[in-house]
């Protein structure tokens, strides 16, 4: 089963709206070679754009237009980019949309002051949006940030705390509970609640859109997990078994660390304890073996496919009383793609 | 001369509320040890607490309370906390008031996120100023920060990038350039300026408080590298010398290589162009010996005079109208401070 090809021509159309909403709010100043030029590095790769899809498509299926939604969805995106940049040095990340990451190029120290940049930028905006929406909804919007935030903040302290710690010993819950924080609040659950409260629907109950977005971004990381250790690098644009170099607490990781022959799970923990430069090619091709004879490639995929059918049931709920449309098709065509993507 | 024993003790007196007024907002939660532990670290730690005192003695100078200027003290202190976590990781620092830095206990994946999470929470407090001061203080104040972040972000490329490029050419305009963008905006000019809105004082012209602030922000960061190269440890709370073993553009530094020798201005410039880890204890004593014998710092020691006095005579325009008082009293001694502090 492939894409349908709507999915992909509607992100890319509301990532194409969005960069160039955004390209005012980047223009060049001093330093430019030390700080401006770099801001603009991130969102001029070409992302997946799900971010300002959701949110855009979102604020029109419950009445907004496309115009009140524009200048939000460029907050967000560039709030996102912010964190990319962050995430990448945390995560010791090589490459990101095709190309090196930002910190590989210049160093962690200016990539670091380049990510709180951005961040104060993507705040700026977000203080914008009281002339444009007015304080009520600025103020709503911006405690929808604020959660945001916090959740993915604490997602990302879990994750470098259980890799630091060498933690062998977590289970499906614990992963759902990560994933939940890193990403679903983030990329899912707050773009479509933002959207709705800009599209000023105000009898919509903002918490319908919970349930949905966790199940959405719960098969969307696990499939990340996946392509990430099983894709195309030309396609996926970050390195191929990175999660391994990071170690990274992947579902298939887990897995095989809970149902492995006990001398392959103690070759995962001892892999998965060492420092990324004391990690070795061939040791990221045996740890690779191990997980896909574990099974754990084929029950990571049922996983995020069961997920994703829980989505779909929770799809009219969330979007109950909202117009029929591109963008509400949008979204229900999102849910298959998260799982069937390759990219 | 000694440091007048009023201004510490005045200093300490706000550090203390401001600390204590900050304690509930960094409430225990999950992950306590990989986040929320963190978040506490660098506030505990004993600082100066120039920022809430200069913000605090303004707010009241100019006819405020203290209880309307405590939370946004709390929040200004908060976001300056977060800026050290991320600065300290930039600058490769070692220690920081009196202990190892954060990323340097960690490791800087969970400083950044440290970093970026008392950030979050100082934005928090800001978005919280408009149930305490009203929406339009708090977005005078947003705006504000903004400008503090931007010109903070611009200061910290500048510097960043001069390290990086070795750049040796640099003179006095140029270091106050950055010193105006790196230290007087964000811990002098800004902190009166958002005092002055919290009090309410809307017959004070803001623009006021810039030229006395950069004036004594300007001495402040030259007393500072003084005392960075000159000072002692156990007081300083940093690592003595750690301007040189970071590279940074010092004043003594750019003097000694406009001034010095030929081949000492050789030595001076190939030290500054290594790796800090290439960077060795005998060459920091030789270069120290350099930056002694150019006369650089007697000559830095007058230029920081030269700035105090300047910010002396700006004193009565920028409190022009204030309430003659221990708070007006306060600031008037800073300007003293600032340069006879060993601290």
């Amino acid at each position: 089963m492939t894409t349908p090809a709507p999915v992909r021509s509607v992100l890319a159309r509301y990532a194409e709206l969005t960069r160039d909403a955004m390209a005012p709010y980047l223009a060049a100043g001093e330093p430019a070679c030390y700080l401006y030029d770099l801001v603009r590095d991130y969102p001029a790769r070409p992302g997946k754009g799900i971010r300002p899809a959701l949110l855009l498509a979102t604020c029109q299926a419950v009445g907004g237009t496309l115009r009140a939604g524009l200048p939000v969805a460029v907050a967000v995106e560039l709030l996102h980019n912010a964190f990319l940049v962050h995430d990448d040095i945390e995560d010791g990340s090589e490459a990101r949309r095709g190309a090196p990451t930002l910190h590989r190029q210049l160093g962690t120290p200016l990539a670091v002051n380049v990510g709180d940049a951005m961040n104060a930028l993507s705040m700026r905006l977000f203080r914008q949006n009281v002339e444009r929406v007015g304080p009520e909804r600025a103020l709503r919007i911006f405690d929808e940030v604020d959660h945001m935030l916090r959740e993915s903040l604490e997602g990302q302290a879990l994750e470098l705390g259980w890799t630091k710690d060498n933690r062998c010993d977590l289970d499906l819950d614990d992963y759902l509970r990560l994933v939940l924080k890193k990403t679903a609040w983030y990329s899912f659950i707050h773009p479509m609640r933002i959207g709705a409260i800009v599209a000023g629907a105000d009898g919509v109950d903002l918490n319908r859109f919970d349930a949905f977005g966790f199940l959405l971004g719960a098969a969307f990381q696990i499939q990340d997990d996946l392509l990430n250790l099983d894709g195309d690098a030309a396609s996926y644009g970050k390195e191929i078994g990175g999660d391994l170099w990071e170690g990274k607490r992947t579902l298939p990781l887990l897995y095989a660390l809970a149902t492995a022959p006990a001398n392959e799970r103690v070759t995962l923990a001892e892999f998965a304890g060492r420092r990324r430069e004391r990690r070795l090619p061939r040791q990221v091709l045996d740890i690779h073996r191990i997980l896909r004879a574990s099974g754990g490639f084929e029950r990571t995929r049922e996983i995020a496919h069961a997920l994703a059918a829980a989505a779909q049931e929770r799809m009219d709920t969330a979007f109950a009383g909202a117009q029929e449309g591109p963008d509400l098709q949008f979204v229900r065509t999102l849910v298959g793609y998260v799982i069937d993507r390759e990219v």
